[in-house]
């Protein structure tokens, strides 16, 4: 086992009915004056937002409203919420919402503390030295934003997409109620799913030995993806299906199951370019890409894929032949994804073969990559080919 | 699920030669002047005292030493300590050793903050509304104490056994190095595994249903410990399953493994008698008493016995007869208990048949205990009695 620091400093709130203490919580955690800051209108036409209002003000908090933050959130917003923050003398950001709501909480959060201009932080100029408390009500499973200290902020001029990430930036609470993801669509659902699933196989995939609490908790998470997800797009109002997927995703994400050893993380890597050149969801193109990743990199070390198809799922070992059991065990991923939705091709995602040169390319990889396997260009290449052609 | 709120606030620094890093860590959470707390001679002995204390002095920290804490802490011992503290003018505890001297420290560091006497938070007469921070460098696996809130000390005069709890008292750092671990003689090293396991055996019999994700991390753990302890007991100096065991512990006891559901805990009451009247450790107690319980118990719920039975302990599930399943897997889990060298009935133990009564009256049940199956006091004579004459 690698050695290792684990800090998970935030409370997490979860249940029925919870974001209406979330006033309470707020003072708790040693807020007066509040930004409430949030998205687009499901937020307002669910009712949840007057409930959380409702909370603030039944406690006696001041707070300020900023919302409109969209997916992929940007710098303009982030610059408008630090000089509200500064105007109003506000001590404390409250984010209802998903991933791109809370990350760009914490950009504020951290450039209301600082002199010069927050993008420093995100192209790798300053680091974070003191920030405003961050808490959140989230509305999505699969964000992981929830319980990180990383944020990703597009820069306008230029699209640029770049990351930040320090411990000052997690949450002090994170609010979870499973109900509030009832009314996401199937396809959203699913893709959050595959994102929960990726995040940890790319910290399944190790070169480390030996490390056992570590591959049975991700097992743990993987094992409760299978079974809930199919509940969920079948019932999307099962409690008990939603619940435990909300909370499967945030422990993947606070790397309790990623801890003492080395990871991957290519997969997410190859994807990006996908997303960023088609425009589709990041679950969708992780469909598409990691069950492919897997059939390229395999033999690298077949019997941790046995592994998984045996613990996850459920696979029949195959002493006389582990590597039949290993390919079993990623076609059955392969199904389990186009089972509960996702695409899982070039085809069905909207991307295009004849783009494959330019998407490797893209990666800018210099010599290789690094991770559980090491890849070249070309390495990316055969595998945007095997997830072009990839069939059940 | 049930509604929960889950707070693991401490971090956690894990691996080989961390302890070297300790002052670092102090002065990252905001500690000055310290009180280095410790237990016997044998953290002399090793040397780890001296490393410590090196680490401070390098970081310029000021430090008083504060040796001499003995397994279940006496509250003699926290009085010298609050005094020591206050003389002093100490601001932070850094506490050496497994969990009698960490829960002493916490008791010294409510103390400080309190005008009246601390025992006032044991007896239920106060709350604990400040305290100087803790932290720890751990020992023993299996603590726990490590990563929660929580404190037992013993009042010498009547040697009454008391808790108290608050998230004030959660360590701001542990530093856990498996290596510190290797000197536990395999006796104490099984008791640890049993004391690990059966903290999450009493989460894992819920009456909560379809908590699929809580259930499979406390099957991560379970399977962890199956794998890793006996390795240990014959390889003492296996960092490898050292460092399974002493994180799994740790994420045991963080309550990650218990969330969401109601839980047990009737076997720690019933032991806890044992080791109360016959001053034989708390593991091996658990180890007498808790196949003991499930056997009395699991008509309850059948199936989840048989989950166990199928998922922890690798039984074939017999479908015709799900009962033979459950009965297989409590089998296993005492020739497991049995074979890392752990007492399985009463002889083994030191325990007497004739004291059952009073054993079981001592437990002062009333009416009937909380958890998984309510027990009376004449349930408690029966598991008493199937602990006493059980064979493998």
């Amino acid at each position: 086992m690698d050695n290792f620091s684990f800090y998970s400093p935030t409370e997490f709130v979860f249940g029925k009915d919870t974001e209406n203490d979330c006033g309470r919580y707020v003072i708790k955690h040693g807020g007066k004056r509040v930004l409430l800051h949030f998205g687009g209108g499901s937020a307002v036409k669910s009712g949840l937002l007057g409930r959380v209002k409702k909370s603030l003000e039944d406690c006696g908090i001041f707070y300020t409203e900023l919302g409109g933050v969209k997916p992929n959130p940007r710098d303009s917003k982030v610059y408008e919420g630090i000089e509200l923050c500064k105007k109003e003398n506000l001590d404390f950001i409250l984010s209802v919402g998903g991933g791109s709501v809370i990350d760009s909480a914490k950009a504020i959060a951290a450039g209301v503390c600082y002199d010069g201009d927050f993008w420093d932080f995100y192209c790798g100029k300053a680091a974070i030295k003191a920030a405003l408390p961050v808490a959140t009500i989230l509305t999505i499973a699969a964000a992981g934003s929830e319980g990180s200290g990383d944020s990703v902020i597009t820069k306008e001029d230029g699209m640029e997409k770049r990351g930040a990430g320090s411990d000052l930036l997690r949450p002090r609470f994170s609010i979870l109620n499973p109900e509030l993801t009832f009314t996401l669509p199937p396809y959203q659902t699913a893709c959050g799913a595959t994102d929960i699933m990726a995040h940890v196989f790319e910290r399944y995939f190790t070169n480390t030995k030996e490390v056992e609490i570590t591959d049975r908790l991700c097992e743990a998470v993987l094992m409760t993806m299978v079974k809930e997800t199919p509940r969920v797009i079948a019932d999307p109002e099962n409690y008990e299906a939603r619940a435990n997927i909300m909370w499967a995703g945030t422990v993947a994400h606070t790397n309790i199951v990623g801890v003492g050893r080395s990871q991957d993380w290519n997969s997410h890597g190859i994807e990006h370019e996908l997303s960023g050149m088609y425009d589709v969801a990041h679950g969708a193109g992780l469909a598409v890409i990691m069950p492919a990743w897997m059939e390229f990199v395999y033999k690298h070390d077949v019997m941790r894929f046995a592994q998984m198809a045996v613990r996850v799922f459920g696979c029949q070992m195959n002493f006389e032949n582990p590597e039949a059991t290993a390919l079993e065990g990623i076609k059955r991923f392969r199904r389990f994804l186009h089972d509960i939705g996702m695409p899982i091709n070039f085809k069905e995602l909207g991307a295009r073969e004849e783009d494959i040169p330019t998407l490797a390319r893209n990666m800018g990889i210099k010599d290789k990559t690094w991770g559980f396997v090491r890849l070249s260009e070309e390495d990316v290449r055969a595998i945007y080919t095997i997830a072009a052609k990839a069939e059940l």
